[in-house]
């Protein structure tokens, strides 16, 4: 525990190079233990895999900080658009302080929250930072950071899209559309793992929300295959 | 049945105009007993409840015709983009055939199927016209229009968004993403009334499908509300 600083640095880059395995990392890095304890059963995602993860056409929180706020919403309209170089889209309002905070940043997330957390995502979806400076905390959102990734994320979702702003002037005035390149992704292995979601496997608080109006909406339901279960 | 050309078109002038009331068309009207047989249950939905038809993320037929051809595709990436006027999003491969027609004819519907279309979708999303002429025989695709829109849909689905492309040539081509206008949209009274979809109160073959990746794809699941069922 009391290394020079050139070894510690050195060990630290050792470190940093297992991260694409971040099982591991807790075991040989005491200092990244609490990091350790949010990325247990967190994997890596394949980003030309990664619209997978919004293929089932998910409810997704939308996370973003600049250098001087941090803010996530709920947003029902996302959608994966193009496979490789893996691409998003998003439909952000002009109210929103997320949407504000993308511009500034150029940088987002989203992620795909479950059933545990349908108080939260409701929460995040009804109040606005501009209204309520508290809204994170009242929301009961819990934030971490992927290494390597200056981007905020929620903990507890079943996965995330760490995206870069591809700049759309015209997209986002008029359309409020706004265009991210996957730069990483990661899901919970419980849930989505070998490139694909095994809701089927999972508990019920694992399954996707899918938004209705208000309070109200659908959960992912069964597997259903063409050659399996309909032939 | 033996009327004037005049009467028969006062009368048509009529019926026409009832046509917001689709079900009782062919009490009054036996010339249209076939569309009548199409139209049993579908009531049109306000434009601006249209988004709710695509909120839960469900994956979509895209159907459209020019002068030439008739097609109706698979797609899993299409969104809501604007309540009001009702917007919505379509991700369309250039590989596509539907892709050519709706930049040929400038209109198209997309449409919300079921699972008892299970099969069916899988076939129009593997098949493409440009191989397979009989695409829509093969795949089991019965076709239909809705007064007043030349736009062919197909029977048997839940709900419908009859669309007027805007065109974009910016996002079309570097993205290859399709913005339509809603300028009708229609839906199914046993699955989708009052702008709510009722998936808990209909037989499981009305559920919507949520593609995974080959023949692979999900339900829709469960009602849960934030009120209801979690406090």
């Amino acid at each position: 525990m009391f290394m020079r600083s050139a070894e510690l640095q050195a060990l630290q880059s050792l470190l940093d190079s297992l991260s694409s395995n971040l099982r591991y990392l807790s075991l040989l890095n005491p200092f990244r233990f609490q990091v350790h304890c949010m990325l247990t059963h967190l994997l890596p995602v394949e980003l030309e895999k990664s619209y997978r993860l919004l293929n089932h056409g998910p409810t997704v929180l939308v996370s973003a900080q600049d250098h001087e706020h941090t803010d996530v919403m709920t947003a029902a309209w996302a959608c994966a658009l193009e496979f490789s170089p893996a691409k998003v889209t998003v439909v952000l309002d002009k109210s929103t302080k997320t949407r504000e905070i993308i511009e500034n940043s150029g940088y987002f997330a989203l992620q795909v929250p479950t059933l545990k957390q349908l108080k939260m995502v409701y929460a995040l979806g009804m109040i606005s930072l501009k209204d309520a400076p508290e809204k994170l905390r009242h929301s009961g959102a819990e934030l971490f950071k992927f290494p390597h990734f200056n981007i905020p994320v929620v903990a507890g979702c079943a996965a995330w899209l760490l995206c870069e702003l591809i700049s759309e002037p015209h997209n986002q005035q008029t359309h409020d559309l706004f265009i991210g390149k996957v730069i990483g992704a990661y899901a919970d292995e419980r849930v989505f793992r070998d490139g694909h979601w095994h809701y089927q496997d999972a508990a019920d608080e694992w399954k996707s929300l899918h938004h209705v109006a208000g309070g109200h909406f659908y959960t992912i339901g069964d597997a259903v295959s063409v050659y399996t279960d309909q032939e």
